[in-house]
């Protein structure tokens, strides 16, 4: 199969290698931008090059960021041509918009390297879900929180040294805030619920909270409760309706997620008849990440179809969940907290300067508001689901 | 897709009963033995029947046993039918022989169910094998012997106690020799090697060693290391050679290995591009297991072709792989082993009425034959790898 990779950044250029070993796949246009200059003969500055040329079966969008790429991607299926991207930004918020357009026209949307990087999760999610309903798409989704909240809970290190050294080892951007306000997780948990219950629900709406104000205090008090933190992006479903959210959990130390290192991910479904199944690997970077897109294009060019689950789509309802959660916030908000709270204080307790709460369980949708409210008393304020 | 069922014991019922939720496929037979009696109206006690019902283009074996399950199998593919099975013992003694027929009559033969139980590894060495070699195959593969190491290490039960409570739970059969001598594992080595690397040695040719002579002593000296004894059951290519052993291990504490509790599988591969991969679920089980048997039937059903890698096949060479060992004896065998060990005895320490050896790195076949020799002295002792 021909195919033309949009964009020789990290991804495109894993792509290239891989493609390169592989007699079925055969990268015959990249397009890059005119700055970086046309480093191989089969780089063109001019998308309509790609498009116009009918030899090009695939087109593989590893440009990230939501335009021009959402454009490009449109352009390429009206032309006929498949698409495979790893861009989960694109993905998460033009979902229906693609998979529509690639449905009318026959044509496949491999997105298996939008989520969990090397981690057949996505594929694994679309298999499972063939069998039966599933009802439980999870993960540690997000290299670089998990790097940072590895460092911190290992070395005792505080958030700003760990993120210095997630950003010096080129895990973290300069810029960190899609990596640990959880957006990118929530991306990919956007695609995750589209892959496990066939609907992707708009970003937004999903309840996102990340590792930002994590403490070192936070993270040894875990562990004198014998849990670990780490950010979960999650979709559950609960008598029909789809509970769904990006948070920090307080994890076992015993589970198998306490035990994820590094920059790695963990991604879990479950089903009824299948019970379990965890993924591990590498989430991100130029070799795994393009192994993903090179499985879609085998997929692709062998005629499988990569379709979602069809069938009835479920409601996100917020309130579908009930769970424990533990709140910390300054002393000076703790009265408000409890006031908020209500019945659903199960335990205060001073900590230095900060008020530690835990929660009876509670509905999530409640909760949620509640730490919306109280974030506008106190920006550094910290939560996690009790696992 | 119509299909009949061989054996209704505990994979069979599952995968009649998932098949029930199913639009593709259809149960139209079932062989059961007489003494069972006619408990479903498609139930019939003559495999004749099956094979000459034009109507049933998939055979599902769940049997068990060597015979009469390698001639239903053989008989099934001459008469142009697909097989299933999840039988390993019978798929990794005459692995050559039905991929052969299958490939010659244009059949699919499906093993998913036979490795690792709902855990889709088979089918992710597939798929990773389509984009480059594979380094290594691995896994906790036998969900009874962790059971019986995850009582030991957790709660301090000597391994006679973990046993019983394995036989108790159902984990364990009243023999357990092919679980806790490592025959099982043995077995799904050969598939894995297969499916990852294109060569399924003779089961006999695999250097296998159970957890028969485990003892508590053994365990609370690991943990005392910071490690923890799982059996392995490993393949791994080495420079254009296959080494492959069944065999304890002392895993980290903090690896994903050493997490994994209770009867659950956790499987590993490896490669250039894609890093490490695990994965994790219930290695066996009535629905998890039929669900696995019935992901290779969709397959089928959708024409995948379910073909393991093509190409050169490696040799299996059992010096390929260097590494440490902890060799646990009766002190009366010490000065013996010592001086079959020689310059490779790293550490020698007391423990008891036993001595405790750890190896420098050697060749993995010049400890094995050292560890053959010494087990003929004392047929307690115990051994392991160090990762």
């Amino acid at each position: 199969m021909k195919i033309a990779i949009l964009g020789f950044g990290v991804v495109g250029r894993g792509v290239y290698e891989i493609c390169q070993n592989l007699s079925e796949l055969e990268v015959v246009r990249i397009l890059d931008l005119p700055s970086v200059g046309q480093v191989l003969p089969i780089v063109t500055f001019d998308y309509n090059e790609i498009l116009e040329d009918e030899a090009v079966e695939c087109v593989v969008e590893c440009m990230g960021g939501l335009h021009p790429a959402k454009e490009f991607i449109l352009a390429a299926l009206e032309k006929g041509k498949h698409v495979v991207t790893s861009n989960k930004a694109v993905l998460a918020a033009y979902y229906d918009e693609f998979t529509a357009l690639a449905a009318k026209k026959g044509l496949c949307l491999g997105i298996e390297a939008a989520v969990a990087g090397g981690v057949p999760y996505l594929a694994a999610l679309r298999k499972a879900a063939r069998v039966e309903p599933l009802s439980r798409v999870a993960g540690i989704l997000n290299g670089t929180t998990n790097y940072i909240l590895s460092r911190m809970a290992g070395e005792g290190s505080d958030f700003a040294v760990a993120l210095k050294a997630a950003q010096e080892l080129g895990y973290a951007e300069a810029d960190p805030s899609a990596d640990i306000d959880g957006i990118d997780v929530q991306n990919k948990t956007v695609l995750a619920c589209a892959m496990g219950f066939g609907l992707a629900p708009a970003p937004a709406d999903i309840p996102c909270f990340g590792i930002r104000t994590v403490s070192d205090q936070d993270v040894a008090r875990a562990r004198a409760k014998g849990r670990v933190i780490k950010l979960l992006g999650e979709g559950q479903l609960i008598e029909g309706r789809l509970f769904a959210s990006v948070e920090p959990v307080l994890t076992p130390a015993d589970s198998l997620e306490a035990a994820v290192p590094m920059n790695f991910n963990l991604a879990t479904l479950e089903g009824a008849s299948i019970g379990t199944l965890k993924f591990y690997g590498q989430g991100a970077g130029s070799l795994p990440t393009g192994n993903a897109v090179v499985q879609d294009l085998l997929d692709i060019a062998a005629g499988l179809p990569l379709c979602p689950p069809a069938g009835a789509k479920p409601t996100l309802d917020l309130t579908a969940l009930s769970a424990r959660w533990e709140l910390r916030l300054a002393a000076a908000v703790a009265d408000e907290a409890a006031a908020l709270l209500g019945d659903a204080v199960a335990l205060r307790e001073e900590a230095g300067e900060a008020v530690v709460f835990e929660t009876a369980e509670m509905a999530a949708a409640e909760f949620y508001a509640v730490r919306k409210q109280l974030q506008e008393k106190d920006a550094a304020l910290f939560a996690a689901r009790i696992l």
